[in-house]
């Protein structure tokens, strides 16, 4: 280790959070947390209590698990989000929160059947919006730079749009979109405003009050730490949740629930956009994770991702420049999650492959051409930074990848 | 215990399985497995294997979990359900998997927008079908007896049913419905047909090829004990596959998962269905139930619920008719499923109550007047059904729960 890596490592204020964390013993440097987030040594424990929660208290349990999507999407959306008490709730997965929230907005706002959005975001969004019924109008930001407010405008222009969907951090790219900004054009438009957080929660500061956004959705297995296929968060700011109904109306979204012979009448508040029965052990895990990123703050999170990213660049610059590698991620720390994104060519999936099989790196792979690497700030040290860099180089150097196969399998 | 319950619980084939359940220590006797079923120590360790496996293989997981969806989907339809393999997934909740199916299967047959069921179906049932935008059509079946082939014939007469939504075993009473008849009723209309098998997996035999049912849903968190808001199953024939569609277009059910740049193109086979990220720590927890009730043979299952609950007849006939209550599940073994619902005029929910706070019983209560006591299988003895009928009999002639407050509050 370099003494650099070494002494940003000594002065981080959050590097006592890597031990809340299971790191197998000899186990790969990992860079993948971006796609999905170690362990934490409490999501165990939780996780195991609800196990024995449920086999002592039996269906008694319920008095206290029914609360947990909004008593979870309370430590998340004001904590984590900038969002008030009572418009964060934990259910479901992106795409079916993505589902409910689009199609709400949609027929609210009737008229007004187009969706923008941009032709980077990631494909769950976009085959939602699709499978919604709605007209799609796609435009293309700057590959790295991702969506801008003019963008945004020109294609709110015809004044026909309901919806702007868009993610505030690109799963490619990294780049951070400007919420304030976009928000502001499209509200302008006579639009509504759904914003993706899944690469934002946890990773770097969000604003949703302050920027009055309408609508937002987001995973809680990447930055949130909450295991694979934990439930997801949706947001639905305060004064539309009277106006907006789910399109999947679910027992658990209804007045009075147990009062069972009513016809569908949506609770009031954020409970209505529950749908069936919410996932328990998974709201667990969700809680553990979130409860370390809020005992860390948002603030210093999201400094420390500034902070490993510009490292990464650092790093990139002086060993991965020089082998041909592009940076795909915008250089202005202000303007980027908690991943970089490096690209090269036509070799970028064997690279990858070659850092797991060869390397004992895990990173992830983009098609067609981005390795990606996750920093995220709980889990991650200045020298996991430097040595997954280095060790990168190493392979392109060497040419570690080129025996192998340069046909893309499953990864996600 | 009387020497009867001892005799059927000495001959009981299946009673080995209760040691695969955790009992508390002095714990109550637990009759509501029916709204939650018991914790298998299978299960248990399961879940605490699959967060290990988080821990250490981190996103490497994928490669395993991936598969399971459709994995626990083929344990569940062709060993419970009567299914051919490739029919049959685990995700999401029955609420979104009804959403999904319903919406699929309306979207297939238009210019038949009318949607039949019952007025007696689970509410979710009937608020997610109105919520699709579908043209309600609700008949009343007998309120024990339960929806019958005339019924549907009648609903369905006009011609323009696009599908037949009912619940296989009725949450209420128990009645379990002549799924052959009505499909063959509805089939015979031009319509497609649903059930819900909500509380029929694992309790009674369910033959879906057999009886050429075109779609199913239904929950794991009852008889295959998968614990609270454990993921769903759907079933889609597999010559329907091809023609449906589901509503959410998730990335989970795109072709080519991972070449991210296509546009939406639904997979070929039943993993079309899957919408968003499935729930791994509940798929793990399914797959324990699920093996569970599969190695004891749904029929040997089936039969000893047939027994329980006549057992439970004979009881309430000694016990609880004398003392006014009313049998509100029909007395053919062959027509209900694995619960019995007792009627108490106004005073079922201080019963319940009763039973829970002063005689050890925990049951469950559904407005206005029923209680219910639930026998899954496996984890009931014929003495715990002498022994809580005794309770119930116990509360009701000593008036205890005649100064509790009347007023009905959250039971799930």
């Amino acid at each position: 280790m370099s003494g650099r890596a070494a002494e940003l490592d000594r002065d981080d204020p959050l590097a006592r959070f890597r031990a809340e964390f299971v790191f197998e013993e000899g186990g790969p440097l990992y860079v993948d947390g971006n796609s999905l987030g170690r362990l934490p040594v409490r999501a165990r424990e939780r996780i195991g209590a609800l196990v024995d929660e449920w086999g002592v208290e039996l269906v008694r349990g319920w008095n206290r698990w029914i609360d947990l999507p909004t008593a979870v999407g309370d430590l998340i959306g004001p904590e984590l989000l900038g969002a008030r008490p009572g418009e964060t709730l934990v259910c479901d997965s992106v795409t079916v929160n993505l589902y409910k929230l689009a199609g709400a907005a949609l027929a609210a706002r009737r008229g007004r059947r187009v969706v923008v959005t941009d032709r980077t975001n990631f494909p769950t969004d976009r085959y939602v919006l699709e499978g919604l019924g709605a007209e799609l109008r796609l435009f293309d930001p700057d590959p790295v730079a991702g969506p801008s407010a003019e963008d945004v405008a020109a294609a709110c222009a015809p004044g026909d749009v309901g919806l702007v969907a868009l993610s505030h951090v690109a799963y490619r790219s990294g780049a951070l979109a400007d919420p304030a900004a976009i928000t502001t054009a499209a509200h302008d438009a006579g639009s509504l405003v759904l914003w993706d957080l899944s690469h934002s929660a946890g990773a770097v500061e969000v604003r949703l009050a302050e920027h009055d956004v309408d609508l937002a959705v987001g995973c809680t297995y990447k930055y949130l730490f909450a295991g694979p296929g934990a439930p997801a968060f949706l947001y639905v700011r305060r004064d539309l949740q009277e106006e907006l109904r789910s399109p999947i109306q679910g027992w658990f979204g209804q007045h009075e629930q147990f009062a069972m012979e009513r016809d569908y009448e949506p609770t009031a508040g954020i409970g209505r956009f529950l749908a069936g029965t919410p996932p328990i052990l998974g709201l667990a895990a969700v809680e553990a994770g979130a409860e370390l990123v809020a005992e860390a703050g948002i603030s210093a999170v999201a400094a420390k991702a500034r902070a490993l990213t510009s490292f990464g660049v650092e790093r990139f610059d002086a060993r991965l420049a020089p082998l041909g590698l592009q940076l795909g991620t915008p250089r202005d720390p202000g303007r980027r999650g908690a991943h970089l994104a490096f690209r090269h060519g036509e070799d970028a999936w064997r690279i990858c492959r070659a850092l797991i099989e060869r390397a004992g790196v895990v990173p992830d792979f983009r098609a067609p051409d981005t390795i990606r690497f996750g920093f995220p700030p709980l889990a991650t040290s200045f020298a996991d930074v430097e040595e997954s860099v280095e060790r990168l180089a190493d392979v392109v150097e060497r040419g570690l990848h080129l025996d192998l196969d340069p046909r893309p399998a499953r990864v996600t």
